[in-house]
């Protein structure tokens, strides 16, 4: 089989590899699609190298299909079709009070150990979420980043007819924003980049940019001045932690999605005055994870517009270079089949 | 009768005024006892003389009896014992959700209106909340603060058996260690000030002086690694919001209760991936004056021996020079019989 490793210094290879036999309680996928995700181009770009173990395969937003069963494993059988919830929690604690997709000790699959992009993947069965038969496995590609838009909107207690303001249209902002559409929200995007305005747009959705128009004062005016119910951190930079306590109103939620690897400057005093409500948000949890399934699986929300490429296993490369030129482009995948 | 008035420039008068008559939907009190708050302390400094119209009477904390009833006023008699809420929140809007004690347009009596610096004071009927005949005046001037305290672990979701970090031993600080231990919580408090820390230890409270003692490391330790389920932020200062998101374990709540007017830089990857959630809490709603009423008629808790001081109110001068000089000092009352 075909297996592509990260090995440093901005550098996949392609390799030839045996495929193995699953151990007990694991599975094997015949992987089918392979996402990738702002996490892997900061492998790619090196600035993970403490964490990966190079040389490593890597990818965790992956579709596929039960190749082989291990010993110990119940209710998998071969030609189902999957997904893989990326979470090893096997180390959790008592300390982490049972909250076991953010325990201390976690591994995230694909990143702390092999992940998904290569033709052939052994991951522990407790991991894997069944598909339908009619699932669509180009968009279950897309069911984790889905899931953490899930976990998002979840979090967020977002309730129809409430006004949610995401800043970022990236992949995660938009996902966000599609969520919470479907919650019966009222959604207004911010993004910077004109590119991903006009994708937003094409999405149908109504979208600022701050670097053009005041959303502060836009917002205040299309709720007639009762602000946003909920903001979505998701552009991860200095302006948007600024706003995001101006956009929000009365005893507001604001739900920090960004990964701020530096602390940023908060007002505070609007927490405080407002009684506004951060609410940080990791990953997902197993009901985030069926939650993606069935909206991947109905597909209402016309996913497919968010694929932006489809590139060969063996063109990871190319991939990823590409990736870096093209800052619009919403969702890579690559073809492992 | 005598009245308090702030002339600006660290300086208080005392004059003679004559009594008013209350105005319909107006009670007239009879002031008792008046508490020197933090924010009394900040117009005396002049911080606040933008917002404070001076010359101006101020006071919020305070106990009395109904020494007048006027028009349209039901369910209040004179000689009723009774605490002024000290919210004016008739200018509520819809866009403020029904979310009256932090209305957009609310007015804090006795800062953007006259106080309770009096011995006499017309105040609007629906800031009244009657005390027992038995409560103790005395003690029944710190119902104000100790409201905020009630609303602070309110807003919190403090349960039985989780630990509570207090950052700050203060008046607000102490008083909500003293309603989080009510609640059957563990409590530490951090407090710099060796003068407090005394105190502090007095009321019987564990308490970490975070410039002797490692209290990420002491906290880490006495719960066995599950870290503090519940921060109260009531220090206000850059060195307890860094600590703040450290002492806080997997999904804990950090609420902010200090008045930070500059924003500070916080470590949001630590609501992130801890999931941490931060609860902005201001002054209090009905239910928790009730709540306060209620702890200072049964006083189970010692709240004398918060008194430092009481002086008569002729001497507010001396009262708020003598407050400047005593950092260590907990609540200085003005006596107005
Ligand atoms: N919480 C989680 O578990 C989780 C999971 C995945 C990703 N993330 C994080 O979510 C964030 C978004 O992920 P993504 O893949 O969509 O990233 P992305 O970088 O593709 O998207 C961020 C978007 O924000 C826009 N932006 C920049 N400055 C802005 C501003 N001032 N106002 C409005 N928009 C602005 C950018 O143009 C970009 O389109 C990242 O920080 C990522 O690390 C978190
Ligand atoms: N949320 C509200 O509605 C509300 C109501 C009243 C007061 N407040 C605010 O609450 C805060 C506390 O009020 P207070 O009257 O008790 O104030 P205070 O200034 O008397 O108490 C703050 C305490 O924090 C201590 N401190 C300073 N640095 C510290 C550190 N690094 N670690 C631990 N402790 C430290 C100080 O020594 C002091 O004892 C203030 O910011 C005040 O404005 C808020
Ligand atoms: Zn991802
Ligand atoms: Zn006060």
């Amino acid at each position: 089989m075909k297996a592509t490793v990260y090995e440093g210094n901005k550098t996949f290879s392609v390799i030839e590899k045996s495929i193995e036999e699953p151990a007990a309680g694991e599975v094997r996928i015949k992987v089918a699609f392979v996402g990738i995700c702002g996490t892997d181009v900061h492998v790619y770009h090196g600035n993970m190298d403490k964490r990966v173990q190079i040389p490593q395969t890597i990818g965790h937003e992956m579709s596929g299909v039960i190749d082989a069963v291990g010993a110990e494993v119940k209710d998998i059988a071969v030609g189902d079709k999957v997904v893989v919830r990326p979470l090893d929690d096997r180390l959790q604690q008592e300390s982490d009070k049972g909250i076991s997709h953010i325990c201390e000790k976690l591994k995230f699959i694909g990143v702390d150990t092999p992940g998904a992009m290569q033709q052939y993947w052994n991951v522990p069965a407790f991991t894997i979420h069944k598909l339908k038969a009619e699932t669509d496995l180009k968009l279950a590609a897309m069911t984790e980043p889905l899931a953490v838009a899930c976990h998002d909107v979840r979090m967020s207690e977002l309730k129809k007819g409430e006004t949610a303001v995401v800043l970022g249209g990236g992949p995660i902002g938009l996902l966000i924003a599609m969520v919470a559409t479907l919650k019966g929200a009222q959604v207004i995007i911010s993004e910077v980049n004109e590119a991903r305005v006009a994708i937003a747009r094409e999405f149908g959705f109504t979208v600022v940019n701050p670097a053009q128009e005041d959303i502060i004062a836009y917002v205040q005016e299309v709720t007639a001045g009762r602000k946003a119910d909920v903001v979505f951190e998701v552009a991860g930079v200095q302006p948007s932690v600024d706003v995001m306590t101006k956009l929000a109103g009365i005893r507001s939620r604001v739900v920090m999605v960004a990964i701020h690897a530096q602390p940023k400057s908060v007002n505070l005093f609007d927490f405080f005055w407002k009684e506004l409500k951060l609410i940080g948000a990791r990953v997902y949890e197993k009901e985030d994870y069926e939650e993606a399934i069935s909206l991947i699986t109905s597909n209402t929300l016309g996913f497919e517009k968010l694929i932006s490429e489809v590139r060969p296993l063996s063109a990871i490369q190319e991939a990823f270079e590409a990736i870096d030129n093209n800052p619009a482009g919403i969702k890579t995948l690559l073809d492992c089949q």
